[in-house]
C-alpha cells in the first residue's frame, strides 16, 4: 500500500481511505502494524483538533437515542463527528457496540457523521488502544468533535476517560435504587452527568438531579475552574441538545484559558506511553523462562500467607534477572 | 542478632523485641533488609490474627483523638492495640504523624497499647511496605486490633486501603464547603463515615449525617453484604466509641460469614506482591543503560505530540530487551 498517498486522501477527509487506515490499526498481522505505525507518525501532526468527548451509562439509560441527537445536532451547526466505541466484550463478535448501525439510522446516512463499533481485542489495553488510534485518525481528516462510548465493562470507563477531554456520564430518570448502578470511581471522573429521558417523569428527574448535585458537592471537583454540572435532557424529544452543546464550549473556554486543556492532553499521553511500557513490560517479565518455572507455586505462597510479597517480588525479580 | 531469640521475643510480646524487629524492617541497610526478611518469614504463619483497621480524615478532623480515645475503649474490654502510620510527607522529618506521642498521652503509657510514628520512605511505596510488615510483625506478638492512621497526601489512602480489612474514613460535623474536602476516590474506598465532634452542633452533624447518606445511596457499596454506614461520635467526649466497635465487630462478622473476609486479604497480599514486583521492573527498566540514552526525548516526543505512545512504547521496550 503506499502510504503517503493513502495519509493524502485521509487528510482530504475521503471515507475509503479512513475506512483503510483503521484496517490497518485494527489489524493483528505484524505487518499492518508496522505500516499502521508509519501512517499515524504522519497523521499525527494534522491529528489533535477536535474536541473529544466520552460517554459512558448503563445499557437502557439510551446512549444510542442520545449519541444520535445530540451527534444530529452538532452536524447541523456544521460540525463533522466522529462516533468510537470502546467494548472490550466485544472480543468475539468483533464489535457489538455500534455494531448495528441501524441503532443511529439517521446519524449514520449523515455525511458529516462517521460511526465505527468498538475493535475487538484479547485486552482492554488492546482495545482502547485501536480506538484512540482511530480517534487521531479521524481528527486528521476534519472530524472536529470525537465521541468515544463505552458501556461500561471492567475498567472501560476509566480507559476512555484517560483519552477524552470530557467525560460524560449518562443517567436515568428515576431515585431510588436504580441510582445506585453506578459503577464505583465512575461518578469521580465525571465531566458531568446528564439525566435523559427527562420528560418521562418530571418529579423523579428533579429528585434524580437534586440527588446528583448533593453527591457531586460531596466529591471534590475535579479542577478549581470547573464545577461538574448536572443537566437534564430528552435525547428521543431532540430537547437539552443546545445546552449540552453550551456546556461543552463553556468547560473548553474555562479549560484553555488555564491552560489545563493542553496539560491534560499531554498528560494523557505520556500515561499512555506508560500504561503500554508497563502492559508490556509486564508480558516480557511472565514470558521469561526461569519467571514461569516458579511464579504458580510463589504465588499460591504468598496468596496462602506463607512468604511475604515482598520475599515474592525479590524472588520472581532474581529469576528475571538471571535471564 | 539471633533471629531465633528474636522471633521467641517478639512471640512473647516484649515490647523492647518488637521495637528491634521494626528497627530491622525500617533500616536502609542491605543486611538488615536480608535479616528482617528472614524474621517475617518465621513471623508470617503467627500473624493475620487481628482486624486491620484504616483511619484517614484532613487535619483538623480529631484523628489523635480519636484513635486515643477508641484505642483506650479497646484495651479496656482487654484488646491489644497497635497503632501505626503511613504518612510519605515524613520523609525528611522522619515521622510526622504520631511522632509526637503526647498527641496520644494516655493511649502511650497503656502497657496493652503499642504506637509507632510513620517510617520514613523515598516513596509511598517504600512507607506503605514498611508499616504493613510492622503490622505483621505487631499481629504475631499478639496485637488484635491494628490501626493504621494516614493524613492522606497523594494516594496514601489507597495504599492503606489495601492493607486493612476496614478503611474508615473520619469527616468533622460541618455541612457546606467543608465537606468537598474529601479527595477524590477517597469516598469510595470508605466502608464507613464516622461523624467526629458531633457534640458541637446537633443541626450541623444531622444536616452532613444526612448528605453523607445520599452520597453512599448513589455511590455503589463496595460489598453486598455491608452498607457503609454513617456514625457520629465525640471522641473527646468519648461518645459513640461503643458504637464504633459494634460496628467493626458486625462488618467483620458479616464478612467472615461470606468468605470475604479471608477472600480480601488473599488478594490484598496477591496485589501487593504484584505492585512491589511492578516498582522493581519499572526501576530495573529506568535504570537500564540503552532506555536511559533514549529515555528524555522520546517522553518528551510523546509529550508534544511528535509520536505516538505506542510508537514510543515499542521503541523503549526495544532497547531495554537489547541489553
Amino acid at each position: 500500500m503506499d502510504l503517503d498517498l493513502l495519509t493524502q486522501e485521509i487528510l482530504k477527509g475521503s471515507v475509503r481511505a479512513i475506512g483503510k487506515g483503521i484496517t490497518l490499526i485494527e489489524s493483528r498481522r505484524p505487518e499492518h502494524a508496522e505500516q499502521a505505525a508509519k501512517l499515524l507518525d504522519r497523521l499525527l501532526p494534522h491529528s489533535g483538533r477536535s474536541l473529544r468527548v466520552g460517554i459512558t451509562g448503563v445499557p437502557g439509560v439510551g446512549k444510542s437515542t442520545f449519541i444520535e441527537s445530540f451527534g444530529r445536532h452538532l452536524t447541523s451547526l456544521g460540525h463533522k463527528v466522529a462516533v468510537l466505541a470502546v467494548d472490550p466484550s466485544s472480543q468475539i463478535t468483533g464489535g457489538s457496540i455500534l455494531g448495528d448501525k441501524t441503532r443511529m439510522e439517521e446519524l449514520s446516512r449523515d455525511p458529516n457523521a462517521f460511526i465505527r463499533p468498538s475493535p475487538a481485542g484479547d485486552t482492554l489495553g488492546g482495545v482502547a488502544r485501536r480506538t484512540r488510534e482511530t480517534m487521531l485518525l479521524c481528527e486528521a481528516a476534519g472530524y472536529d468533535v470525537a465521541i468515544v462510548e463505552t458501556v461500561g465493562v471492567g475498567q472501560s470507563e476509566t480507559a476512555v476517560a484517560s483519552m477524552v477531554d470530557f467525560f460524560m456520564l449518562l443517567q436515568l430518570a428515576t431515585a431510588g435504587d436504580e441510582l445506585q448502578g453506578i459503577k464505583k470511581g465512575v461518578m469521580e471522573l465525571a465531566d458531568a452527568v446528564v439525566i435523559n429521558k427527562a420528560d418521562i417523569d418530571r418529579s423523579k428527574t428533579d429528585l434524580a438531579k437534586s440527588q446528583y448535585i448533593t453527591a457531586l458537592h460531596i466529591l471534590r471537583p475535579r479542577s478549581r475552574n470547573w464545577s461538574v454540572p448536572v443537566l437534564t435532557v430528552s435525547a428521543l424529544k431532540n430537547e437539552g441538545m443546545e445546552e449540552v452543546r453550551t456546556m461543552l464550549m463553556n468547560f473548553r473556554e474555562a479549560m484553555e484559558k488555564s491552560g489545563e486543556f493542553e496539560d491534560k492532553r499531554r498528560s494523557q499521553s505520556v500515561d499512555w506511553m506508560w500504561s503500554l511500557l508497563m502492559d508490556d513490560l509486564k508480558s516480557l517479565f511472565l514470558n521469561n523462562k526461569n519467571v514461569k518455572g516458579i511464579f504458580p507455586q510463589v504465588q499460591e505462597a504468598v496468596s496462602k500467607g506463607i512468604t511475604t510479597p515482598s520475599a515474592a517480588s525479590k524472588r520472581l525479580l532474581d529469576a528475571f534477572r538471571k535471564y
